[in-house]
């Protein structure tokens, strides 16, 4: 095989071979194929696509361009969970416990990354002197024990996607459909889980912007994980504005700690219930949804759940008794409320702006205002401009900053009343991201309908 | 600018400003961009196209990346004369002389090249002692005193085009009009002529297979040419055989010895006078093109063109009296004749082999037969495979071998009848020879009809 005959064929619209994908990943990984000439063939594929048989055989190329993963050593079914990535998403932190609570076996591995907050392992060490570098036997073994567990990545799993993913990220060639679900797919077969729940994010704050992109991208993942023989579902879900109320690392595991009170918001309890109920059924351990969900409940209402979490924190080397006094947890010196006034009704639409104006921009005309929408990229970034997140690799994370909003989509508000609460560490960053935050909103003077949480469930 | 951004708009169908195109060429050159950022840009190109500015700013951009030759010393206008490629061309051999002959000023630079033979320079090299590595100053003075002269690429001209052509050779994103147009005008411009005229091959054994693309190419190119205050005419020529008989580096400058003699094939002859009645014409040496092919069929037929040759030959370090007795220049030890047989005949159309083959596969029962079609990229090989070009840039080029046609589409021919003489020095790659160019002829039992060899002319 030519690589130059490879692009050529993507390009003129061919389809490739198993072996010739094959060959492109091996000699790719081990350096003998050159960049320059993996990135045309990206560009030709974002151009061409590729259809299932290609898509599926570049999963398998990547996930088994390394080590993979033998979780033989654990009872039961392994179930993993990925997320296509959203603000506020803090579901890990809240499913792995209840799962576990109602006996599941949840294998968690996860990144840093760069984003506006940190990774799920980055959240977690906001517990004083939790680990998230656990050797396989350790991993292994607290699943096993605790039923939950969250490791950085260990040993090299499908280095291929970590490199083609590099290489696509400056590139302009990531948003293609079968190179998104390739990717993520390789990795969860890497990692070697029999049930694998993917939630395929949906709306202005997520990867896939509508419906109809977020379910072929479901589909394409759950065909893919069905023919390498792992029960997979995909659960498509709303980003319209962030998950929860939290983002900010401390803040969210907060945030989970209360929803594993039954005090949370209800969105993100309601997203780690049906989750959970899929989980837990696809791991054989209810006959149905409806009796997954109702153990589920039952886990949070008798605190199981949250004593599963503190169990899980000491396992990895943390302190537990942050889990039942969350006030332990990092807390950001300077918190300011942001209060909603006239500079915030630039969203408004222009009839109204106008007699507002003509009336000298007096926001008491109106009876009343709801939130339209709320820019999740822009809350994101308001926690990043405070240090809760990373721009570079090198960048050390704050987990104590970031944002509370207390309004949601829907939400009535008056003059006066705060729609949001800043925690930050440094004075000269604050009005910055006040500026965001307050950007993220937009505004109606008539009542809003919000959309629904859960899209649709992907099973084939 | 970041290139990312670049990437992203040519991506999404958007056109490329100047600033954009100036600073991806500057930062490409420089080395400051990845060629993997560059080769996604160029897929998305092909894919997206570049519309006429963006295709002159490339040209512009890539024509100022390095040195450009001030050519002012040189008295009158200066002509310079590109081919697309095509197998047999060794129209500057003939072009050179004869122009120079009536007045005319012709810059010549060449290159080497890969291919079925060496480039003009290897071509030269047939003439003992001939160096082809001429100063600026040299080459500037031998231009005023002979006319005419040929050197290797001198500076470091167009050095991006270098660059970004080694880039797109290895990513199958050769072929894209305005990536072509750019690339050949870019050097044109750089190299500092006045006139350029280019020959735009087309037909099956050019770059450009059909009319409608070589003419879109052409006008392109002069388009540029115009812009950048060039003047430039582009004349389409056909390419569905070799031109001439010869292919092969010294067969190829005793045909062009012939050609200056007035004994040359007919096609190179027809072609050398279109294109040099058109030099000589926009060099402003006669008022119309008639005038000028009239001034250079004398100089053919009094012998000057080739007393020109001989003065070039010697002021370039050569021996001239190989010009005077070609049997002086390089000749191959083993010549084969390639006699019409059965063996030849796969070409045929299905009804007439059946009769053939019912018949014990005699080839005496048709009346004769015609030359249908001569694969010229064949015809190349075979001079390739007997040591007549390059496969890498550090092959050794034998310039005496190659191959010299008898038959030509539509030529007449008969059992026993020589198409084609085959002179090689290495006995093992002569079966291999005859085998492709044997493959590389069609024939038909009916007359078959010629195409025009000039198929128009472009002058915007």
């Amino acid at each position: 095989m030519r690589m130059y005959d490879v692009i050529m064929k993507k390009r003129n619209g061919e389809r490739l071979s198993t072996e010739e994908i094959n060959a492109f990943i091996d000699g790719y990984t081990k350096g003998q194929i050159p960049g320059y000439q993996v990135s045309a063939l990206m560009m030709a594929i974002y151009f061409n696509k590729m259809d299932y048989q290609e898509t599926f055989d570049l999963t398998m190329a990547m996930a088994h361009s390394g080590d993979t993963l033998d979780l033989s050593g654990i009872n039961g079914l392994k179930c993993d969970k990925h997320s296509t990535g959203g603000v506020g998403d803090k579901t890990s932190l809240v499913l792995g416990p209840m799962v576990a609570a109602v006996g599941g076996k949840i294998v968690k591995m996860s990144g840093r990354g760069l984003g506006h907050t940190g990774g799920t392992i980055d959240k977690m060490e906001s517990f004083q002197g939790l680990s998230t570098a656990l050797s396989e036997e350790q991993f292994i073994s607290q699943v096993n024990s605790v039923g939950f567990a969250i490791t950085g990545q260990t040993g090299n799993l499908a280095p291929a996607d970590k490199k083609l993913y590099a290489l696509r990220d400056v590139t302009a060639t990531v948003d293609n459909l079968s190179l998104i679900a390739s990717s993520i797919m390789s990795k969860k077969i890497a990692a070697g889980a029999d049930v694998i729940v993917l939630d395929v994010k949906c709306g202005s704050g997520a990867f896939m912007k509508n419906e109809k992109d977020a379910f072929a991208l479901g589909e394409e993942m759950v065909r893919i994980g069905k023919t390498a023989g792992r029960k997979t579902i995909a659960i498509v879900t709303e980003m319209d504005q962030p998950l929860g109320f939290a983002v900010g690392n401390a803040l969210e595991v907060k945030e989970a700690i209360a929803t594993l009170k039954g005090r949370g918001p209800k969105d993100l309890l309601e997203l780690c219930l049906v989750l959970g109920s899929h989980m837990v059924t696809e791991s054989g351990l209810f006959a149905s949804e409806e009796q997954g969900r109702a153990a589920l409940e039952e886990v949070i209402s008798n605190g199981k759940a949250l004593d599963k979490l503190a169990e899980f924190v000491r396992a990895q080397g943390g302190n537990p008794d942050q889990v039942y006094d969350d006030s332990a947890l990092p807390e950001a010196a300077i918190i300011t409320e942001i209060l909603f006034d006239e500079t915030m009704i630039d969203g408004l639409n222009e009839n109204f702006k106008s007699k507002m104006q003509s009336a000298g921009n007096d926001i008491s005309l109106s009876n009343g205002y709801y939130v339209e929408h709320i820019q999740s990229d822009e809350v994101g970034n308001a926690s990043r401009i405070l240090g809760g997140g990373r721009a570079t690799k090198e960048d050390v994370i704050d987990l104590s900053v970031g944002v509370a909003l207390h309004k949601k989509v829907g939400d009535q508000l008056h003059k006066g009343e705060s729609i949001a609460t800043i925690y930050g560490n440094d004075e000269s960053k604050i009005a910055a991201a006040i500026s965001v935050l307050k950007g993220a909103y937009r505004f109606s003077t008539s009542p809003v309908h919000t959309s629904k949480l859960i899209k649709g469930i992907v099973k084939l």
